[in-house]
């Protein structure tokens, strides 16, 4: 059986374009709601059951032509013993951030990856429910480095930033170790039975360019080297700039930020890696007229282009409802066909 | 007497290029900090000697090839009768934000751009202090209109990008209107003495690239026309995404943000129109010899140009060092001539 989503990954698609959204299993959902009054946010990424009852969430509402698998970037470090927990209106927070050299070298041996077991049991779980492709995923080293540093979310990256620019010899140990780590993870995924992968470089957009070459893309090419044999998405924030570097990695396709337009990113990406994206999530709050009038433009704008996969240009919001999403999902599956 | 920095945003400059910083007077600087002990933030804007002796701090101490008028873009929305106020940690505060489209008729006539002639006198008052030429500038109204309707620094404009989707009509008269009343309080400024203008558009980089052409670049547009004679440099965050887009108004100059390649983005933009940027201002928070490497590699990669400024791509920080901003400058003065 084709699907629509490898296809147009692989952009041979002949069909109307596949629709997935980032974050598609999550807060906005009512049942993901309900089940999280019950467990903990932590607790629902560790049971391979509930990780594959929220991953099929948003496939039996909408349908959607992909799942991505229910996780969090951050478990990579859960795994390295930072001690990570979710606080309310926080966010993720590590007990123990990295916040020496000397913290580098005291991070577990690469054996811990299998600690994320029950990623591969969530996975397989999902294997006999799923028709859709299953996507997985890691946190690229850099945005999880930054997170390991500054030990919750921060808007300016200050620690982060003062590091790799101060000591980048430490910093770059930091990143290969995160990408050691991920290349086992994202091989332990692809062992489980995931058909893509998508890896997400969130903070991406406080690099300047030739930070982003050197303790972003460096690490990225590394990984896609040693994780062969499956296609993998790479998305940043900041794509709208860093596409074109993006490109010559040759990944199988890029997902695009809301800033650019994806039709003229088109002539700068070459046609054999797809083209993910790009709807402001924003838009999922507007007026249904209006949701309907933004993806049509998208999807007329990339009419024809067999390596198109529609998607926002960040993560859904908690706030958004139901009846936009499915709004934004049938626009795309009633869509023309390519040819 | 010719001056580097009319000679670069002329793109005639055959000597080293001019260097300034946005936000050169400011709070990193320890004289602006015992004259802020003694007077509020709004006192400081509202004194035409004490303008006047603030845009002149840099200049003393540093020998910058062009002085900023110390202002505020929000001002505008001071003489609106919005209420602003700036508090300790949080910033800007308007007491009356812009709620409804009754709250955008209600705004008071253009007139009242002449209660900003305390400006015009700073100006008028530093013209004979002053060798430098001085800067004049405003905020761009999507940004000034996003202040205004979020009542102070959001991470995501919420209200107004809602706003923008949900009823882009009134949001149009709403930009209008600041689009005049920037006129008017532009040429003030022209008319008091100014050598040049940069007009900020801060939060640009929150638009998707559709939004950014209709919301912000019309409105530019709009300001350009109507304010000639006198050079006019566009700054965006967003710039590394939008200034093709930017370029396509012709405006004297363009800044850059720190995300791209400034020598890579002289070949998307033509070389009568002036770059100016971008260093990362994290970096000035790096050790010596690290600003020292990355100030050269920008003036390497620009060297020869006519047509650059260089310049952070953001506003310096509190927390930057004197000597820090002393070895950038020193760096920029002891650069090779352009031939």
């Amino acid at each position: 059986m084709t699907h629509l989503f490898l296809e147009a990954l692989y952009c041979r698609n002949l069909s109307r374009p596949p629709v997935w959204l980032m974050r598609q299993a999550g807060r906005y959902l009512p049942e993901y709601r309900a089940l999280r009054e019950k467990h903990s946010f932590l607790d629902m990424c560790h049971q391979p059951e509930l990780i594959a009852d929220v991953t099929l969430m948003p496939i039996k509402r909408f349908g959607m032509d992909a799942a991505i698998l229910f996780s969090d970037i951050l478990l990579i470090g859960e795994a390295m013993d930072r001690g990570l927990h979710f606080e309310e209106n926080i966010g993720p927070v590590f007990d123990k951030p990295i916040n020496s050299p000397a913290d580098i070298d005291q991070l577990p041996s690469i054996d811990r990856v299998n600690t994320l077991g029950f990623v591969s049991k969530g996975i397989e779980c999902l294997k006999s429910k799923l028709s859709a492709p299953l996507i997985g995923f890691c946190g690229a080293p850099f945005t999880v480095a930054s997170y390991l540093i500054e030990g919750k979310s921060s808007r300016d990256l200050k620690k982060t930033k003062q590091w790799l620019l101060t000591d980048p010899v430490s910093f770059h140990r930091l990143l290969k170790i995160i990408a050691d780590w991920s290349v086992d993870y994202l091989n332990m995924q692809v062992r489980a039975g995931v058909d893509a992968i998508q890896i997400f470089d969130s903070w991406a957009n406080l690099l300047a360019h030739a930070q982003f070459q050197e303790f972003s893309l460096y690490y990225l090419k590394y990984i896609l080297q040693r994780v062969p044999n499956i296609p993998i998405i790479l998305f940043c924030r900041g794509s709208s700039t860093f596409a074109p570097q993006m490109a010559s990695l040759e990944p199988a396709g890029i997902s695009l930020d809301w800033n650019c337009d994806i039709t003229q990113m088109r002539s700068v990406v070459p046609s054999h890696i797809a083209l993910q994206g790009n709807l402001d999530p924003d838009i999922l709050e507007a007026p249904i007229h209006v949701i309907r009038h933004e993806v049509n433009k998208i999807l007329t704008g990339m009419r024809g282009d067999r390596g198109f996969i529609f998607n926002l240009g960040h993560g859904i919001f908690p706030t958004i409802s139901i009846d936009a999403v499915k709004t934004l999902v049938e626009c795309v599956k009633n869509s023309r066909r390519n040819e």
